[in-house]
């Protein structure tokens, strides 16, 4: 087990040396960057194109789309004209900082304010990998249970923002989520997250998000 | 990326060698091992639940419960009286095959028809890391999306069944889930799985589900 440690070790190395180039070229031109993770099926791909048509007029989005297999997400960015760079990862349950660096070089950065990445669907592993994002979101949906934080807290205890998301779906008592649980328990995790509660699917509580992005867009763009 | 692909490969292989020894122990002792597999919050432990108090009279379930971090789970599972082991990875996204072997030691398997591994809940890496099971159940939510198998395809490629669960959801439009659509990429993906369509918080659909079990115990008992 002693080697498995030192190799994942050597691994997490190497992907922060790309991660902290990513985080100053970021930095210098004053954008932006968002590293969006969660479990499949939390809704990171409706939310992205729910907040690049909202905000059109307002911040320019850019989206890199992390995805094992497949275009789909990548399809569904692009039918909202934003800028987007597909990165399959071919089976890796978590994008690299490696693989940020290119796609970062086939945005039209210069003409963006704001860089949504969306890792591959996995709570867990995208934790652990630094890509050189500004800060990390992470999306719950109430139906994946109100025990999440608890049991996976790495990526609540890391992120900058949580999207409790499909709050929809609380109506009629469809699902069993105590939100005040959820909350008790990020923040013992974090507690300068700021958390939203969200529909995607209907747009309920999106314009708390959306002003917060415009406001670290603002703060990235004045520092 | 040379490198890190032969170091997985050795970190694979040295599973397998675990994965054989669990499985020829668990073929000589002729006892049914499911390894389920899912995103977090599809589902799994309330299955399980439901699963092992419906079937008391008829089939005796142990549980071996992997965990990143907390005993929730376990807690839930040994509530039903049914004897768990926990596994608690600190941290990794998957169960090993090794840590498999110890839990089998811990239980009492002469007493026992049917060992369920519930794994940690991550539908990418634990894919990859057998531990010996005679094999894989992936669960799928309707809240999780149909997108799903066309996206992660290696579980729905490698399980003997599938639950798409929360079928509740369903009713009332709550959640867009096209079940065509999941059994016709699941189907292409693996002609021989069995897809049960269930509710583990009804109950319904769950009459199936059982008597696969139990004609597979069967099938493993009279080998």
């Amino acid at each position: 087990m002693r080697k498995k440690i030192d190799i994942g070790k050597k691994i997490l190395i190497a992907n922060e040396e790309y991660a902290i180039r990513n985080n100053q070229f970021l930095a210098e031109q004053k954008k932006l960057c968002l590293n969006m993770i969660s479990s499949p099926g939390s809704g990171k791909t409706t939310i992205l194109v729910r907040t690049i048509n909202d905000l059109k007029d307002k911040i320019k989005i850019g989206v890199i789309e992390g995805d094992i297999q497949t275009d789909i997400d990548a399809k569904r960015i692009k039918a909202t004209k934003a800028p987007a760079v597909q990165i399959e990862t071919g089976g890796s349950c978590h994008l690299s900082a490696a693989q940020v660096s290119s796609a970062l070089k086939n945005l039209p950065i210069s003409n963006l304010d704001l860089i949504f990445i969306e890792n591959v669907g996995n709570l867990i592993c995208p934790t652990a990998f630094e890509l050189g994002e500004w800060g990390k979101i992470a999306v719950l949906s109430v139906a994946e249970g109100d025990d999440k934080p608890a049991k996976y807290p790495a990526i609540f205890a890391k992120s900058k923002a949580l999207l409790i998301n499909k709050i929809d779906l609380l109506a009629g008592a469809m699902v069993d989520f105590d939100i005040k649980r959820v909350k008790n328990d990020v923040y013992k995790l974090n507690k300068d997250i700021e958390i939203f509660q969200v529909s995607a699917k209907t747009g309920q509580g999106m314009a708390e998000w959306y002003n917060w992005l415009k406001e670290s867009v603002k703060n990235i763009q004045s520092d």
